[in-house]
Parts: structure tokens; sequence; C-alpha cells
């Protein structure tokens, strides 16, 4: 399925991330802003299922305000260590927390899009996740005060930017590195023009 | 060897990319910028050698007006598609006969580092490399042409940038992204200041 014919074609964007908005620039196309209100709360527990539910629910409610056919991107991001989730720290303690539990280890960065155009009563839905593998260097405690003293890390799943003041502790990745930045730029590029021939 | 006591020690970035400069500010690090300006022809054959070679002879020219002590950083990036080095496109055919050979294939980039201190006639020196993979997805001629009337192709190595339109066709990488922009950002972290204990 393509749902894009042409890059002219208007397309609302489900997010406030800066982030996200400068990655959807790179595919230029045209699209404006109306980001998600509602706090969602996921009810599955994979973290791949986590991000697709959230996505989902994201674009599902931007959707519902844009029932003239344009095309809506709702997108999730979290990280996932081992068996356990990591969203945004509630603060600096839980981010030093996050910090420490990443440094010194590899873990995976998940992001879930959901593509959806609601034209009147009718829907068309596509949802799919990717995932990067990611190497965190080990960390002083220095460099972790120093890291969260730059106030990156609070608005941020896992506690950490990687295009930002944490690129000196990522040993390097594995996988699509803007999926860690908040989109799945080719993937989602693909979905949009599909494939060659 | 540990290069910088902390990040208050003045640095010389001896390359005039705009993005090896944005790559150095993620250190946080204070540093100045003079670029070398003679064209550096490599006698070495081998991938790893040239960007080694070449940013020695980057670092070395640069060092050369500075022998106060400072720190000087040069480095060199190339694309190897198998057995090939590609370098700087010299027009738009090229830039194109270079996108055809890299879409579709996984290829590889070199960043190589020198760092120098020259105090008088003391020369402290080292140099290392990095390598990133890259896969580049299957493209159309389209979108191949449309590339490149973006203009990114004609200053960067392999005719691409990898952190700006080309995102789209970036499957995927294994190791330090930063690389392939022109730094391996953290491996220069830990010879600039130290490895944890």
């Amino acid at each position: 399925m393509k749902w894009l014919q042409d890059k002219t074609e208007q397309v609302i964007l489900g997010s406030g991330s800066p982030r996200r908005r400068e990655l959807l620039q790179l595919m230029q196309i045209s699209f404006q802003v109306d980001k998600s209100t509602s706090e969602e709360v996921p009810h599955s527990s994979e973290p791949w299922e986590v991000v697709m539910e959230l996505a989902t629910q994201k674009a599902s409610e931007v959707a519902d305000r844009h029932r003239d056919g344009n095309l809506v991107i709702g997108a999730d991001t979290i990280v996932a260590l081992n068996d356990r989730i990591l969203g945004k720290p509630a603060d600096e303690a839980e981010a030093a927390e996050m910090l420490y539990a990443l440094q010194g280890k590899t873990h995976q960065v998940y992001t879930g899009v959901c593509l959806i155009r609601q034209t009147g009563t009718e829907q068309q839905k596509e949802v799919f996740y990717e995932c990067t593998s990611v190497h965190v260097a080990e960390m002083t405690d220095r460099e972790i005060a120093d890291y969260i003293a730059t106030g990156e890390p609070l608005d941020k799943a896992g506690a950490y930017g990687i295009q930002g003041y944490f690129a000196p502790f990522i040993t390097g990745i594995e996988g699509d590195y803007y999926n860690v930045v908040g989109l799945p730029v080719h993937a989602l590029y693909r979905h949009l023009f599909g494939t060659k021939k």
C-alpha cells in the first residue's frame, strides 16, 4: 500500500516533538502539526506492542479531528533494557537511575508508527514498528552527573537523546539511527511512497 | 594516553567542515578552527590507511602553525564500496554514478583522526580510524535525480550526507553514526579524556 501519490499532498504529524518534525522535513513532504494531548496508557507489555498501541492512540485522537481524508501520522518511542521499559524520567533522580542502568550495556529502542486516513466515517489504518540496538559506553559518575546537568534527559525516553550531548557515550548502533531519534525515516518513507518498481 | 585534562583546554580543529564543528561541540570542549588548505594525495591503498594518512597530513599542516602545545585534531572521511574508494564527486554526473553504485548495497565509511600536540620542535602524535557499515536501499532513477537536485552530494564523500535528504534511503547502519557524518565522536572522546578506569 502506498499512502501518498506525491510530496505535495498534505500530511498531519500528530506529535509535538521538534525532533520528529525535523525528521519528517528530511522527506521533503509538506505537513502541519496537530499534536495529540491525551495521556496514553498502554495495555500491552511487549515493547513493540506498546509503541504500536501508543502510536495508534495518538494517531486516532488526531485523526478524529481531521475527517477530511488527510493522512495523520502518529508515533511513539520507548527504550527497552532487557525486560524493562524506560519511558521519560519523572525527575533528575529517575534520569540518573536510568542512565546508570543503560551505561556499559546494549539496549533496544522501539518506535511505533500509525498511519490513519479518515474520510467521514471511513478509516484506513496501518501500524508498524522498527527496532534499533544501541550500545552505550561505561560512564563515570561525573559523566552521568554532567550529562543530567545539560537538561537533555528529562523529556526523552530512557533519559537520553542520541543526537545531543549523549553522543560521546554511544559506541555504536545497529539499525536505523533516526528510529532512535524518534521516527524510522526509511521505513516510513517506503510506507508513504511505496518501494522501488 | 589522555590528551586533555579538562574541557577548558584550547583545542584546534584542523577542518573546515561545519559538520565536524557541530560534532566537536557535542563534546562540550572549547575549540577554534584552523583548516588545512593543502590538497592531500594519498600514497596508501587500503581505505583505513588512506584516511589515517590524509588525517595526518591535515593535522601536521595545521600543527606546524601552532607550536604552542595546543592540541590539533585532523580528520578525513571516505566511502569504500568493495575495493573502490569514493571521495567527493567532481560533478553531478559523477555523483549520479556513485549513487547508482551505492544503492541497494552495503558500504563502509572510514574516518581517520590524527591528534598532534606540537611544542616547539617536540611533537606528540596519535592516529586512529573507525569504520561504520551503511546499508542503502534500492533507489529509483527519479529518487537519485531528486537527491542530486538538492545540491547535497557535491561536497560529500560518496556523494551523500547521512544527516540530510539522503536519510530516507538509509535502511540501517552498524557502528558509530557520527563516524559517517565525519567524526567518530565516541572514540575521539575516549582518546581525549581517557576511558573509565
